[in-house]
C-alpha cells in the first residue's frame, strides 16, 4: 500500500500556467512584483524553477496572444532545453473591444467567426507546439436584463465550438469551462458545469468540462460534481486555485484544504476504478497579486501533493464497510484520520526519490533565484 | 397585440398542490391555521374556491401518501364535482425512517426497491385519476464528508428511475427536481438543474427536469438556465414560490418579482417560438405557515398572472433590434417599460371575461368561507 | 397627499460621482467608451449634462488623487458655472504600491501616517471647495490566513481615523464605508455595517456609516439594517448601485428594483418621523463599463426618482393598521400596490414643475452631446 | 511551551446542550434515534457519559420549558451526582402560537410582556441552579415585505430585553445570539453580529454577543468577527457546530476543520493577551439528526479539543515576525504548519493526565451504553 501510495505520488503531475508569472491584479490595481516576468520566455525559465524544486511541474500552459511568438518550433526548443513541454493552448476572448458583446455568442456573425479563427489558429499553435489541449474559457455574458437574447446566444455558442471541434486532431481534446459570473455581472453563456456538460455532451468525446475551483456558487459540493462528470467521462481536467468569496483565484489550498482534500478523494476513488476514465489535466491557475510569484507556485504545487498524499491514504475498504452498514461516524472518521495524518516525511521520501529538495519552497527561497532576477529584469527594463 | 395577449391570459393555467391548504411549518414549530384542510377532500374543497375565484386553477397535484384514498375513482368524481381535476402525483420519499440514508440511493437494494414501487404504484394512481405527470423529489443526500459513495449512489438512482420510466404511459411525464440542499447538509444526489437534466437526458423524451423557484443557490440566474432547458427541450414545469435565502417557500413573487418578471420573459419568448417545446407545468409549491392559506394561494396566483401579464408586454420586434444594434439600455427599458406598466386594468378584463371577480383574493375574503371553515372544522375535530 | 409627494420629488437629490463618467472596467479588460471624460474639467461637464435633464444632481463627488487640481477656488467656480457644486470628497486607498499590506492598517506606521495624512489633504480640499462630506472607503484587508493580525489592525485603524476625526470643522461629517471582500479576499478590515458603525459609535456624532448597495453578502436584508441605522442615528449616506452577485457595481436599479424600492420604503418612513435625523447623502457610486456613460447616469436618476416616487406613494395609516392587526397579505399588498402603481406621469409632472424633460434619458440621447464629445474629445487627444 | 499548551488543554472546557441528546430533525421529519434520551433526567444522564468518556464538558445546558422541573434543587442535585453542573438557562420563544408575530418585537405589548416574564423566570431559576448564563436566541422576525415596522420593533426589542437586564445579579450575563434567517425568511429583528453587538453596548457590560457557527451569510470570515468583538469586550460565548449551506447544525468540525482552527487562533490569541478579556462560554449547539446522539457529541468534543491544540502549537512569535516583514507566504505558512501537526499524541497524554481514555469516541462506542439505554429506554416507553 505505501509503496504504491510512493508510487502514485512520483507520478503526480500538475501543470503550471504561464500567466501566473506574470504581474496581474484586482480591478483596483495591479501591485507590480520585482522580478516578474515579461514575456514567455521569462515565464518558461520561472516555471523551471517550480519544477526544478518540486519535480512534478513538466509542462506549462500557454495564453494566447499573451504568449504568441513568430517561432513555436524555437519555444518548444527554449522550454526542452528548461526541462518543460508546452502545455493546454488557452485562447482570449477577454481582451478585444470587438468582444464587448460576447466572443462565440456575439450576435454579430463576423466576430463570432473571429472567435472561431482564432481558436483554429490556436489549433494550429497546438500541432506545432505538441500540446494536446484546448482548453476555453469564454467571458461572454450579459451585464443587464435584456441585453442578450439567450436561446440565440446558445445557438451561436453551439455552432461555433461545433466548427472548432471538427478541426480537433483525434488526439487533442477541448476543455470547456464555465463560471458563475465575472466578468459578466447579469448572466454568462456557460454559467455552470451543467451548460458546460450539456454542450461538451453534444459535441463529442474529446469535449470535455474543466473544473476551476473558483468558479461556482458559495456552499457548492465541489467533490460531488466532481464525482458526477467522472462517472459521466466528463471529467477533463482542473484549473487549481482557491477562494473564500468569488474568483478569488488565491494559492492553491490556502482557504479550504479540507474541500481540497474532498475532491481528490473523488479523484483517487476514480483512479482505484479500472471503469473510470481517469486521463485528467491537473492544471493550476491563480492569480495571487500580492505573494511573490514562483515561490507562492510551489506553495501550491506543495499543497497539491499534501491533498493527494492525504486522500491516497483513505483506507478505502473500511470506508466501503461504514457506508455499507450505514456508520455515517465511521465513515466520516476513516476520511479524517487521513486528512490529520501528518505526510510530511511521505512526502519527503517522495521527493528524495524522484531528486528534487525535501522542501521545495524553501530550497527555493533560499536559491537566491529571486534576488537574481529581480536585478537582471530590472536591469533590462 | 392586445387581443392576443388577452387571449393567453385567459388560456393561463396553474396548478395548485394539495398540501397547500393544510398545515406546515417550519424545523422549529408548525404555526396551526384556523380552518386549515385536514385530509384531501378539505383540500380541494379549498382549492375549489381558488379556482371559483381565480378561474384558472382547474387541477390539484396530490402528495402520496398523504393524499391517499382507497376510492381513486371517487376521489376524481368529488374533484370533477368541485369544477377540478388530479394534476400531478407527488410520491413522498422522506418521511420514512427507511430512508435515513436515502431512498433511490440507499446502500442497501430492499430500500431502493421500496421507493421504486412506491413510485410504481404512484403511475397506477396516475392511471386512476387521470393525471399524467409524475413529480419526483427526492431528499436523498448525505450530511457529512464520507457518509456515502457519490458515484455509486449515482448509478442506483439511474438504475431505479429507469425502472420506473419503463413503466410510464406513453402520454405520461416524469419530472425530476433537483434541490441545492435540505434536508441534506453535506451533498444532495440531484443537486442542481445539470444533474437532474444529464439523469433526464439518459432516460428518455419522456423525462424532464422540473424547476422550483427555491432551490438554487443564492445568485443564480434562473431565468438563464429556463432558457437553455427550454432550447434543450427539457423544461419539464415549474413549482413557484419565492424565497430570500434558501428553500424559504414564500409565496410566489413576494420577495423577488422583477425576478419573476424576467423567468415568464423566457417563458413567453419561447411561446412564441414555434421551435420550442412549451408544454410546461406551471406549478405552485408553497408552504407559507403564517398567512391564511386559501388567501395566499390565492395572492400567489395573482402574482403569476401578473407577471405573465407583463411579460406578454414586451415589445419583442423592438427588444430584437436594441439586441442587434449593441444597445444594451434601449433593450433594458424595454423589459423595464413592461414591468412598471400597470396591468391591473388588462387582468380585470380578463377576469371579467372568464367570469370572475376583477379581484380575486378581496372577493375571496369577503365571502366569508374562511370564517365558515373554522366553524365547521373546528367543530369537526 | 399628492401635493406633499410632488414637493418632496421636486426637493429630491442626488449626487454623481466624477468617476462615473470615465472609464472603467473589471481586473480583465476596459473597454473604452467613445468619448468618456478624461480629466475633472471634461467630468464636470458630463455632470452638468445630468443634471440639465434631470433637474436633480446637483453636486458632483471628487476622488482625489483623480480629480487634483492646483486651482480649487478655479474648479468650485467651473463647477457653478455649470449649475454645480462639489459634493464628497474621498480619498484614494488603493493605488499606491504602499498600500500593499494596508493603510491606516498596515503595520508600518509610516505608511499609516500617510494615509492620513491624506486624508487631512483631503479636509483641506474640503474646505476650499465647500465640501461637508469626506468619504472614506479602505480597501485594507489581506488575503492569506495569518496575513495580518486582526486586532492589532483594528486598534490601527481607531487610531488612524481618530487623527482624522479630530480635523473635521463642526459641520463636517465623515462616512465611513464597508465591504465584504474586494481587492482583499479573505479578510476586509472594515467587513460590515456592524464594524463600521461600531467604529462610528466610538469616533463620535460626526462619524457616520455609509451604505454601498453592492457592498453585502448575498441575501442581505439591506432595508432592515437601514431601518436599524436611521434609528441608531448612525445613517451617513448612500452609494446607489446594483448587483447580481458581488460589488459589480451596475446601474441603480437594474437587478432588483423591488429592493430599492423597500430601501426608499424606510427612507420614506423615517423622513416622515421628526425624531429621525435623516440628513442623508445620496450618492451614485456605479462602474458600468458597458453602457454610455452620461445616458447610463441618467438613467441610475430616474431609477431612484421612480423608487422613491413609488415609497412616496405607500399609504401608510393603512400600513400600521394592517401591522398592528397582524393583517401579513394586508400589510405585504399595500406596498406591492405602491410598487406596481405607474408613476410615469406623476414623474413628467414634476418634472415639468422643475423645467426639465419629461423623460431625461431620451432627451439627453437626441440632444446631440455624446456625438460632440466623441468628436471633440477624440480630436483632442 | 510544550508543557504549557498541555496545561491549557487539561484545563479547556465545553459546554453540551440538553436539546443534543433528545430527538430532533428537520422540517421534513424527524428520525428517531434508539435511545434518545426522553426527558432531562435522561438528557444529564447521556450528558454525564460525555464528560467521563473526555473530562471536560462539566456543565449543561438547559431549555426552558423543555426542561422543566419542580424541583430545581433536586435537578442540580442528581447533576452533581453525576458530577455534572448546569450551565446557560435557555428561554425559548419558538413553540407558542402567540409568537407568530414575535415575542419580544410583537407589536401587542402583552406578547411582549409575556416573553419578558418567561426571561425573568429564567432568571429565577439561574439562581435556583446557580447558573451564571441566560442565553437568548429570538426567532422573531417577519416572512414578508410590509409584515413588521423594523424601527418599532427595534425598540420594543431594547426595551424588552432592558427590563431583563435589570434583574440580572451582577454575576451574571446575557448572551445575545443572532441569526440571519430561519425561522423568518425575508427579516430577522437581530440578523446579525452587528445589531446583537450594537444592542449589547447599549444594555450595559453584563450584556455580550454570542456567536453561533452557522448563523451568518456564506463566505462570513468568522474568525475575524470574533477579533472584532474580543477586542470590543463583547465576545459572550459560541454555540458550536458546523455547516455547508445555511444553519445546518452538523457536529462540530465536520465541513470546514481549517475555519474552527482558524476561529480559535484568534482565541488562543486573546488568551496571551492580558488586555483581553477572554472569560468566554464555549458551548456546543448541534442538531445532527443522523448520527447517534452520545456519540456524535463526543466526536464533536474531539474535534474541538484537536482545533484548540493546533491553535496553541502556532509559532507566534515568528507569526508576528512575519506579520511585521510582510512576509504573507511566511505567516500562511506559520499557521498550515501547525494546522497540519498530528497532535493525537498530544491529546493523548491530556487525557492520560486527566483520567479519561486516549480515545474517547471509540471507548464510549465500546461501552455498551447505547445499547443498555436503547434496551431500557424503549422498554420504558
Amino acid at each position: 500500500m505505501r509503496l504504491d501510495i510512493k508510487e502514485r505520488l512520483k507520478a503526480q503531475k500538475v501543470e503550471t500556467p504561464s500567466w501566473g508569472y506574470g504581474d496581474s491584479g484586482t480591478r483596483f490595481f495591479v501591485f507590480k512584483k520585482p522580478g516578474a516576468a515579461r514575456n514567455i520566455y521569462e515565464k518558461l525559465e520561472d516555471a523551471a524553477q517550480v519544477h526544478k524544486y518540486t519535480g512534478i511541474t513538466h509542462s506549462v500552459a500557454l495564453h494566447i496572444p499573451w504568449d504568441m511568438v513568430d517561432d513555436w518550433k524555437g519555444l518548444v526548443h527554449f522550454a526542452e532545453s528548461l526541462g518543460l513541454r508546452i502545455g493546454a493552448i488557452n485562447p482570449n476572448f477577454f481582451q478585444d473591444d470587438d468582444y464587448m458583446l460576447g466572443s462565440i455568442t456575439h450576435p454579430d456573425a463576423k466576430v463570432r467567426e473571429k472567435a472561431v479563427n482564432h481558436m483554429i489558429e490556436c489549433i494550429h499553435i497546438m500541432k506545432e507546439t505538441g500540446s494536446k489541449l484546448l482548453s476555453l474559457w469564454f467571458p461572454d455574458g450579459t451585464n443587464y436584463p435584456g441585453q442578450g437574447d439567450f436561446r440565440k446566444r446558445k445557438k451561436w455558442m453551439e455552432e461555433s465550438l461545433g466548427q472548432v471541434y471538427e478541426k480537433l486532431e483525434p488526439d487533442m481534446k477541448m476543455l470547456i469551462e464555465y463560471k458563475t459570473f465575472e466578468p459578466s455581472f447579469y448572466h454568462t453563456d456557460l454559467a455552470d458545469w451543467g451548460m458546460a456538460t450539456v454542450i461538451a455532451m453534444k459535441l463529442g468525446p474529446q469535449a470535455k468540462t474543466l473544473v476551476d475551483l473558483g468558479h461556482h456558487p458559495l456552499g457548492t459540493n465541489i467533490e460531488h460534481l466532481v464525482a458526477f462528470l467522472l462517472d459521466e467521462g466528463k471529467l477533463g481536467g482542473f484549473h487549481f486555485n482557491s477562494k473564500k468569496y468569488a474568483d478569488d483565484d488565491l494559492t492553491v489550498g490556502s482557504i479550504n484544504p479540507h474541500e481540497l482534500f474532498l475532491i481528490f478523494n473523488e479523484l483517487v476513488a476514480a483512479e482505484n476504478d479500472p471503469t473510470v476514465d481517469s486521463d485528467i489535466a491537473y492544471m493550476i491557475d491563480q492569480s495571487h497579486n500580492l505573494k511573490p510569484k514562483i515561490e507562492a507556485m510551489i506553495q501550491s504545487v506543495e499543497n497539491i501533493q499534501t491533498a493527494y498524499a492525504k486522500a491516497l491514504l483513505v483506507d478505502r475498504d473500511a470506508l466501503e464497510d461504514a457506508r455499507k452498514s450505514g456508520d455515517i461516524i465511521g465513515a466520516e472518521e476513516i476520511l479524517k484520520d487521513a486528512f490529520n495524518t501528518d505526510v510530511n516525511e511521505l512526502l519527503y521520501e517522495v521527493r528524495r526519490d524522484i531528486g528534487v529538495p525535501e522542501e521545495p519552497r524553501k530550497a527555493f527561497k533560499e536559491s537566491g533565484y529571486t534576488e537574481k532576477i529581480c536585478r537582471r529584469r530590472s536591469y533590462d527594463s
